[in-house]
């Protein structure tokens, strides 16, 4: 597996397996990696013959208050994991490599950034769409892959390439869980064991919503069930659940299935998110 | 010459020559050609093995109160003219085909568009930026071509596929003139003859102007020559001439060479642009 910094490295890397007619995977992260970001590797792995995944901590995606500073870097151990996933190329770039001096383009995405987790970090998706755009046009690969515990991204994402013409397939893989069905997270680090013990609700309340919606039940019946079970766990502090369309992301409060259930919670400094979608 | 209206087509095209080997060159190009635009198709008829040229009239770089709906079309002619020039494919999409249902993904690149042209067509960069990155991703090209005419239109471009990490190369070509100076430009058909004579006045200012710096006069001393010079023509409306940094577009007012003097002028209703560069 090769660790390369530079744009150049890397393309040089692609445009040799392109030119052998080889398929090219590209995993996009934020590395401190876990069994979420293993899986998204290990399907790459399986879908092509080679297999890119970036590690960025990209800064135009954190507010002035957020965690960037504070998030987990572990790039050996990262390499080591990719290693046994079978990736072929680490790209690891600095922030000048995928910012030069004076950079001032973005590339953003209107409608469906403006509810769920855009309204509580603006300025966060515009993040995520510009550099997704240049590791795209970096690696130029057939396939890139992301999770759907960041829903809204995933859903931001696939607008954004359709929209752009991006010759790229969009793949998903499922959200990975802990045993007790806490969303795998890097940010999941931060918790203490009281506050670990308390952010198993979340993924709870989700689930106990979706059985409503599944019984015949509103997006907002679910909405409110959700709430109502967060708010009763002294430790987490609720910032939304929404019941949004799949695809689209617009409110589904009145409607019942196929929608989506979305909620993102502080628990003390740490914010997680998680969904689960109802299918029809 | 093959003409497409599909992305579908044009990547069929395209990747089969890039697997045959063959360089690509972008022309992209809102059609009713003039010497400019063959200009820019045979260099890079020249520099490739391959050239598109796209043809298509963007709604979204145009304002509410423009001209949109009245900018010349001739797909026949342009055709035409392309072929005699070694072009290998146009692609002539629909709007449909370049903004899909509910597209809402914009490229914006800041600071370079604040000034000159996007300070009188506010949106009109946005809608350049956003169909140019559609088309370098529907032809990946390895060389883009763009006149000087359009001269902030170029180092936006430059520094969006900068930016962005896009990977083409921009080159730029000189404009081309009327006999008596005037920038070709399709919209100088909606010219009368009056006008058309008026027209004239805004390269000769220019040029003006431009010698006064080469003679150690600045920016500012210039621009002043320039506007009283276009003022003395009672046909034409000056919307601004200023002096810019040939890269930044900053403000040049207070220097001296080399700096790009740039100017808008209204003909009658006929809205006209031109630039001169002075080098140091």
């Amino acid at each position: 597996m090769r660790i390369e910094s530079t744009v150049r490295g890397v393309r040089a890397f692609v445009d040799a397996a392109r030119r052998e007619g080889r398929s090219v995977g590209l995993v996009p992260t934020m590395g401190a990696f876990h069994a979420g970001h293993l899986s998204l590797m290990r399907r790459a792995v399986a879908d092509n013959d080679v297999t890119v995944v970036s590690l960025f901590v990209n800064p135009t995606q954190f507010g002035p208050q957020e965690d960037f500073s504070q998030y987990p870097r572990d790039l050996e151990g990262d390499a080591q994991k990719a290693r046994e996933a079978g990736v072929s190329l680490i790209f690891a770039p600095s922030e000048e490599e995928m910012y030069p001096p004076g950079a001032c383009t973005w590339v953003t995405v209107d409608r469906l950034t403006e509810g769920l987790c855009g309204r509580y970090r603006p300025g966060h998706f515009r993040g995520v769409t510009t550099v997704v755009t240049k590791l795209l046009n970096v690696v130029q690969p057939d396939r890139a892959y992301f999770g759907e515990k960041d829903y809204q991204q995933l859903q931001v994402i696939r607008r954004m390439v359709r929209d752009l013409l991006i010759p790229v397939e969009i793949i998903a893989q499922p959200t990975v869980r802990e045993p007790d069905g806490l969303a795998m997270s890097s940010r999941n680090a931060y918790l203490s064991p009281e506050e670990r013990q308390a952010a198993v609700r979340l993924p709870q309340a989700l689930q106990a919503a979706a059985d409503l919606v599944r019984q015949g039940a509103t997006g907002a019946d679910a909405v409110r069930r959700a709430l109502e079970l967060l708010q009763s766990e002294p430790l987490l502090r609720p910032q939304y659940v929404e019941a949004v369309d799949p695809e689209t992301l617009e409110d589904r409060s009145a409607s019942g299935a196929p929608l989506v259930l979305a909620a993102a919670v502080m628990v003390g400094k740490t914010r997680l998110i998680d969904n689960i979608r109802v299918n029809g």
